[in-house]
């Protein structure tokens, strides 16, 4: 990895595993079990990219990356509840996450349903802490809101599950597999990106460039993502690999075979670039991430 | 059923059932399963108890229902999700809930989780969208989107299904019943004329005491929830009675017997009225409504 880019990552890293722990419930806390769960799975060893994506914006449009912290948790608790949820028994029924047991092996099913549960409504009670109103407008934090729920609701994340489970074993065709990844993936990561630049005050200009560049930015993750699971180190990811093949996941790898998918990505990778180019210098982060993402091995 | 008290039940709860038909996703739109089990659960029978709460508190604030709606949609919106989840095969794993077959019996297990998961979410994109921020100051917007994120989080709603299934077949005291009383049904009661009071721009000193009365309230609505368990009629009821014996539930009622839960009840519903005294005239339907909650059959 480039060593400014692996700076950036790890320093950034560092600042939201601080606050996530200062903003979920400590485990002394009871539910203990409840807390437990939910710290379990937030600390697995993800890699923090939503979180970073919003700071990184954020710091575009001249944020204070510390102001950033609630948003960047948020973030990373609606993603990890929807990590535990997808693993679940009843829809992908995954037993390993990151090379550790997924939250219902060790839990059990009902802690890790409720895990999810509070996962995603603390992600709403940080937004709507005074933490983040103390410093940026108010209407700027309700347009946040209003951000990550939209990408996390029935019309994205969730939406993206259930088209991902209903195509499993069926036949689909471009337009279903770029729904399904819009939706499943893209919808978050672009809230990622979005949210951060306008808690920080981006114009409508800048909020419209954010918008298609996250949306270019998710596409190129899932679209890796299901080249990783094609031909990926199990032992770098921490999970089982040709998972999608034997469930009949509609995939673009699946369609259109992984060199095809390999080249969308780099047309992506350039599209997604030109898009910040007008913010020069200071995109120079996202720039890093973005190739990051491109090329991840795990 | 006293005749105001049901003109002006029937009134609000027809209200409310317009602005979630106004605020739901069509089933038109996709997934169209997922909206589907969205509405049919939203649309179950149930009697819009926490949507009048709201409503109550804020028109003895001074506010226009119409105003409310947002707020009282989102509450129905958790209050769904929550009897959704609880009904889970891994949960409560109940097979009707008002009459009807549960989600997961007409969806399947993945479409019903995801639906809790969709309405949750919907809850605070409503919260913080442009209709109650257009009206209301946005700090209040915020302070109410808190409230209810608190009321259903890991320290509200999901501790106390937490630890009610946890204190499954296992002996309670009565501060622990207390607790997951106040944490599976009272907080989320609370909230609800908290939320509405708070909206509509009550001081901290009424809010204080919507606070109060809440926390009776839904003790209230427990304990004659777990005393029809008890001994209501299951038509009535749509659901099947004596459950919480079977499963060695701990409740108030298993604790102390039918009669003295009844005592208590009214020693609450006194407490309850008293609290809301000052409000005079203008909490006539408050008071009606709580006694109803104290004595209904389903």
């Amino acid at each position: 990895m480039d060593p400014v880019l692996e700076k950036f990552i790890s320093r950034n890293r560092d600042l939201v595993d601080e606050a996530l722990d200062k903003f979920v419930p400590s485990i002394e806390l009871e539910p203990q079990a409840l807390h437990e769960a939910m710290r379990y799975s937030l600390f697995a060893g993800g890699k923090r990219i939503r979180p970073i994506l919003a700071i990184a914006a954020a710091e575009i449009v001249g944020a204070d990356k510390s102001d950033i912290m609630p948003l960047a948790v948020a973030l990373e608790c609606v993603h990890t509840y929807s990590l535990i949820h997808d693993d679940l028994p009843a829809m992908d029924n995954d037993d390993f996450r990151r090379g550790k047991p997924t939250s219902h092996k060790v839990f059990g099913e009902a802690t890790a349903i409720l895990a999810g549960d509070a996962l995603v409504t603390l992600a709403f009670e940080i937004l709507g802490s005074v933490e983040l109103s103390r410093i940026f407008p108010c209407h700027r934090v309700l347009a946040v809101i209003r951000d990550v729920a939209e990408a996390c609701g029935s019309r994205g994340l969730i939406a993206g599950q259930a088209l991902d489970m209903f195509f499993e074993g069926k036949a689909a065709d471009d337009a279903t597999i770029e729904k399904i990844m819009l939706n499943k993936t893209a919808a978050l990561i672009r809230a990622a990106v979005t949210s951060g630049a306008r808690l920080a005050g981006a114009d409508g200009a800048q909020i419209d460039i954010f918008y298609k560049f996250g949306e270019k930015l998710g596409m190129i993750f899932q679209i890796r993502d299901d080249l990783l699971d094609l031909e990926g180190d199990p032992k770098k990811l921490g999970k089982a690999v040709k998972k999608d093949g034997k469930r009949g996941k509609a995939t673009y790898p699946s369609l259109h075979g992984a060199d095809h998918s390999r080249r969308l990505i780099l047309n992506l990778l350039v599209e997604a670039k030109e898009l910040i180019e007008p913010f020069g210098e200071t995109a120079h982060s996202l720039v890093l991430l973005t190739e990051f993402v491109a090329r991840r091995v795990s």
